[in-house]
């Protein structure tokens, strides 16, 4: 299928021409009541495959992957892969629950929704963990000129060990990579066990039943066999435009306007209230990509600016979680100095990583809008 | 006299017509031997007068202004105009010798110059402490959000001590800009002695008497008399040209670039060196401006670019200089880790004042260039 311009921007665009030709006619003409059953199919078959595959692979309960010797490696790296596959069809059903929810049984779709939240939740922490050390650890690197310790988390220790050669400030931020691989390495390791006690629970079997039935028979509402997906796809559309359209984008785009950092020094340890609207924003999309999915088919061509715009809120939410533990690292008891120091340095850098985001999904929005309007 | 469009960002444009008309023709046709011991007897009464001022608001080698009673504040105000005006004057005259160096006696211009970067070095200092002190009281301010101290210097110490009340590290901004405060007063309290000595030293006398020499009568070459000054403003151009070609632009033009903070956290105390070829392009531009003065008078109209460009470069030189201090404050033994980590957050936050600064001269410049290509 041929990539295609949507004007998101646009919260009347729900009858442009472009989003209609889009939305009009799924999958080569296939009846509109049979993509959404057929994608929640293939989708729960998917999640099946992955459950069946992250079994096979011998998830069993030992601690995250960089303190297992290398001989386990292989195994462990097909179980984050099952893990990742698992978690990516779950989001999917999920969401076209909630995005064609009145095509579906209603009391089906309304037991089945918070427990896949749950699951995808559960099974996304460990890799979230790991994915903001390396974040951290590779700023560090980045802010110490030179590669004063390895990329690798695994050497940051011993490098805050041999850091006593150096100056003050070289030791704070091998201190405070250090600090941050404890932290972040037990957080994930507790998350590691969170997510397998979740596999082995009988909250997830059931879940694992429902997808399993839903795999050969999705539950329809009486109106699925006549309605049209196109109306419930603009609706998400729509949503998304709506969220879009309260960020302070004018703000956003212009450089170097220091809004992320303000409140950097505020008492509040919570996340910075000011990035929730972007990661609704994230969300949004997110429903609305799979929305697409589901009328052209999870193989379809994504327009490639709105794969962009997701990427810039992927990297906002990941930059801002970083911000969060570095600040939330600073507030550990009978640290140095320096490494508070450094901790300091590396949670402005962060925000400003979350104003750089900003910046970028405004330009990439800004180009989607002047392009098709 | 109607601003004019230059483009300083063309090596060759010393014969380009717009750069032409503004040095050809020296203040409505006075001869060129007569514009230059004009301007440099209009700077050396100048400096006579600000040094008289001076003199008379009664500058007694007190302490600085914030911490003498409040009726000495008006004679404190008019004795640090009457410095700034000294040194303004300084400047000028400094800069015009060395631009027009051809032009005037050899002996005499080479001798005076290193005495008056002397004094205008020595009465820069405290402003530059004072100054640097205000924008990194104002930077904590924004960064703990609402106004969690006042902004004036005086209030921060109090504020530190009644900061307990508020979260850690608001507590810790607190200590911070009252660290800062501490230490940066004693560097002006100190500046200020210094400067004090310098007025009342032999060797500001002797400059004294050469300036109130050149207010009667400058010391031409004889080369002066037949001589244009075209061809050595456009030279003090051709090295300004040269300076800017050799930053790195197309990074700076490239918002969120994360440059101004590599090595951020690097062991070397002193300032970054990648800010140096910033600050003497700064320079260059000064005495480009200087340049363009004598040929047109010191009432003529300055691009607004030209001034803009030099606005971002004191933004820059003055953000290099607070991040620094921040960085130097957090090297004070036995500070508490939440100061340290506020002053990490401080210093951050500078280094990208430093990189949106460049972003505003390389904005600015490309404009000049493109509107006058």
């Amino acid at each position: 299928m041929a990539q295609r311009h949507l004007d998101p921007t646009d919260p009347t665009s729900g009858t442009s021409p472009a989003l209609s030709a889009l939305l009009g006619h799924a999958r080569g003409g296939d009846p509109a009541a049979e993509a959404l059953p057929g994608y929640l199919r293939a989708q729960a078959t998917e999640f099946l495959r992955a459950l069946r595959a992250h079994r096979e692979t011998g998830s069993n309960g030992g601690p995250p992957v960089r303190a297992r010797p290398a001989g386990a490696d292989d195994g462990a790296a097909g179980s984050a892969d099952a893990a990742l596959a698992l978690r990516r069809a779950a989001r999917r059903i999920s969401g076209t629950l909630h995005t064609f929810r009145p095509l579906l049984d209603a009391d089906w779709s309304e037991n089945m929704r918070p427990e896949l939240a749950w699951l995808s939740g559960t099974l996304a922490r460990e890799h979230a963990y790991a994915a903001r050390l390396q974040r951290l650890v590779t700023a560090l690197n980045r802010l110490s000129g030179a590669a004063a310790f390895p990329a690798q988390p695994r050497g940051t220790a011993q490098a805050a060990a041999d850091g006593t050669a150096k100056g003050s400030l070289t030791v704070g931020a091998a201190k405070a990579g250090a600090l941050l691989d404890r932290q972040l390495t037990l957080a994930r390791t507790r998350a590691h066990s969170a997510a397998l006690q979740a596999l082995g629970s009988s909250r997830f079997h059931a879940v694992a039943d429902s997808v399993a039935v839903l795999a050969s028979e999705v539950p329809l509402a009486p109106a699925a066999a006549t309605a049209d997906l196109g109306p419930l796809a603009r609706a998400a559309h729509e949503r998304l435009s709506d969220a879009v359209a309260a960020l302070p984008l004018v703000t956003a785009g212009s450089p170097y306007n220091a809004e992320a950092l303000v409140h950097g020094l505020s008492p509040d340890p919570a996340p910075h209230p000011q990035d929730a609207p972007w990661h609704q924003v994230r969300l949004l999309l997110r429903l609305y990509r799979y929305a697409v999915e589901v009328l052209h088919g999870p193989e379809s061509t994504v327009d490639v600016r709105l794969l962009t715009a997701g990427e810039a809120l992927n990297r906002h939410r990941d930059a801002s979680e970083a911000a969060a533990a570095a600040a939330s690292a600073a507030r550990t008891p009978r640290i140095a100095p320096a490494t508070a120091y450094a901790l300091g340095v590396l949670h402005a850098d962060q925000r400003h990583e979350v104003e750089a985001a900003r910046f970028a999904f405004q330009q990439c929005w800004q180009k989607e809008a002047v392009s098709t309007s």
